[in-house]
């Protein structure tokens, strides 16, 4: 079979003798100035981050490293793990369950904050009216609306803080603004308090970053991988091989709770 | 069937309503005070790192975020993007071409550098001479010495900055002495410069902080996700389903050459 | 956390010690009765299939085992096993790259076939006519009409086999002619030859056989396991690791053409 | 960057316009002549198996189709579909749950009774008593023989028929002796009956038919796609999204037992 000569084209990163560039940016010099954060902003968008878009998404990043044994994610890890699998099918085994279901609310909710914005725009009426019509419409089509509530949390304290921390970093702007409305309105309708949730936060904060909605779910990807990598490293510490993992049983016997001290970090 | 009734234990995540915690520290604590990069350690570790650990963490993740287009994992995830994959599963077609013959070289490294520690103390004799006998008897075997030379680069930029970085921390002890000591070893017993390359640098400095060998494969995959998604989205991008993929004819059409400024970190 | 305990149904297989049943029948009763073939229709459907239905299941699965090394999925089996991946990653990362446009056209050629089916019927016009205001419709759309074509083949053998297997089969029945409508339909739009494919062919056989279209990935993946277990196989014994694999420049040095003798089988 | 030029080779299916050939055969032909079961032959082995080979292998694949629900592929695959992942992301994250410890026993004990025949050859002693001493080392080393005894089955109905099948038709030989040669000896070390399993009888007759080791995990993948497809679509007709699964608590509620009648195959 011949060969195709046309050259394709990559646009992020160079790689030359003894020197590899990110975006124009000498490696060597990325390490050390830059933070890993910074770089998963860097590879997606081309640019650095500022400061204070640095340190949100660090936050981001944070708030969904892990939430213990019971997401899909982490069961299907610990049970690749259970069977001998290298860590690497382990942590495929657990990405392949973060979907629509898990961890997929993100782009979900991404999207309605976009609908509602798009809606607004083009029928010459308020977001906050445009977030009303939404709720109303999906509720009658009995379509999910992403972002609220939680099964085991009635006030995510992930969500809280994010959502606090955009306000105090000067990055909350009309997205956060939408979902907001879409809160409002979502509470009206079901006449009852449903508390915004981790990936309602994150939905509104990656609009903010401009970080596109079919992205979502690569970010939370990225930021569970070293839960993961927890979870996986502690099955094969404290488990024998092929055991039967009912998530329902299990038990918290790590440290008691703490502070961060200033002198640590 | 009946139900088990024994309970399993979990030290890493404490979930209760409107309360998460990892390895003790409330996770809005942990939000605006840890960075991501931290968060892995303490996730594997259960401390936080110090302040020098944490750069150094930061670097090591940074060196290894990406490499173009050429690494067997950014073919896997192109070649499944091109498809039609969902995100999850083209990072996953990615992740499982990481294996000893691509970044596997790292924890090859590190089981190197250890063998060479335990027969050190084993046989009484220096860690120098050590080196030397396993690298003796390594080439007699025809066994690979991983961590040293590169298929693109005579002296890996990568590899100079982590070390030069743990040695401006303080964070260079017995491991990247004992990698020093193969390093000597192998150029004397090749009579030829062979430099030290990013995986040997890694091996030596995870190795510094603790970090078990069987993580390292892990620790790569984490730093290696935010360039696939940053491939995966260039080719949805750029490309039209179903190219033929031929990593020989690319091509870098991104940004020139710059430097940071101080403005923008 | 506490244990639900409402049992959760499932009606596929019984395990009882020392026996298992699936869908009723005792395993060793299906061993050596039933064929491989036959146990996916089972298992699927709940019921034995006759003997055409069974001849045709496996001509459908042998039409898809292998198509050479430069189908996506192969690419990508191929990438991971050349990194040192385990048989079972290696075929993990081939099956995420089996997505719409590499398998999918089945799927995507059985809802055309079922869209064309519901029109009719809706419309109360002939299914000929509802398959040519269907590419109609899709032509000015410019939306891909799936099972036609091939960047190889202008004459499928794989798909002139199954069609004429399946009228000698007695198996051919309203959805082949819906899908030879909308073939004529279709060439006489573009005013030109374009043969039915293997895809097409099989979307009509597994409607016939009322296979649901969302299990039609499942169907093309089963079929292209042993294919992929094939050539990670051969790269382990013909290859070295982290080769370039460039699928552009292989070269097929096996077996000259032969005949199945009749002693053969 | 330069193209390199050199061919590389296949000797598996060659590809040409309008031709598909395997091992030398053409696809049409194959079709209606090969069942799925020699093809899988045929591409690992490059040639067609004969009638008895064929049948004994429809029965081994027939006997790993299915386990219920319990086994760690179908865990893995039922978390991945309760998160909305299409149908090859759950294959793929059951397939990476079968290894060492889940299928992997098959070649465990295919690399048992090699040791055996190898020893026996070496040390010129009968494979019976190169038997003895490996039950003795192992159980010395405390180093696990598998393809013996089962969780649920005291007597696996599916090592039975395997065994007898091969019997039958003239396929039991060296290898399937020196299984029962292990089998004797671990029974008389362990004082107690204990049965060969299906995974000892595969590895036995997979040594017969001369099928590598190393493929035994493919061999046991290629066989379980069927149940786990079957898994996935009852999770998807049954089930909510998002459900605790507790495999613990499951319930057969299908067909209940039945015999095959001659007029169904």
């Amino acid at each position: 079979m011949s060969t195709r000569t046309n050259e394709w084209e990559t646009k992020i990163t160079k790689i030359e003798s003894n020197k590899i560039s990110i975006h124009g940016y000498a490696i060597d010099e990325l390490m050390g100035k830059a933070t890993f954060a910074q770089m998963f902003y860097l590879l997606i968008k081309g640019e650095l981050p500022d400061r204070n878009t640095s340190r949100l998404l660090d936050m981001m990043l944070v708030s969904s490293v892990d939430h213990g044994v019971t997401p899909p994610s982490t069961l299907a890890a610990l049970t690749a793990a259970s069977t001998g699998a290298p860590i690497n099918g382990a942590i495929a085994a657990g990405i392949l369950s973060i979907n629509a279901h898990h961890g997929g609310a993100i782009e979900g909710c991404m999207r309605i904050i976009l609908e509602v914005k798009e809606h607004s725009l083009r029928e010459a009426i308020s977001p906050e009216n445009a977030a009303y019509r939404l709720v109303d419409d999906y509720r009658e089509k009995r379509i999910k609306i992403h972002g609220f509530g939680h099964r085991i949390h009635t006030r995510d304290p992930r969500a809280v803080k994010l959502l606090s921390a955009a306000e105090d970093l000067y990055l909350s702007g009309e997205y956060i603004q939408i979902l907001s409305f879409i809160h409002s309105a979502l509470e009206k309708v079901l006449v009852k308090e449903l508390a915004i949730n981790v990936d309602g936060a994150l939905a509104a904060l990656l609009l903010e970053l401009e970080i596109p909605a079919e992205l979502a779910n690569g970010f939370f990807i990225m930021a569970r991988v070293p839960g993961l990598i927890a979870h996986i490293h502690e099955e094969w510490m404290l488990q024998k091989p092929m055991r039967t993992i009912n998530t329902s049983l299990h038990r918290y016997t790590g440290k008691p709770e703490r502070s961060i001290t200033k002198a640590q970090l």
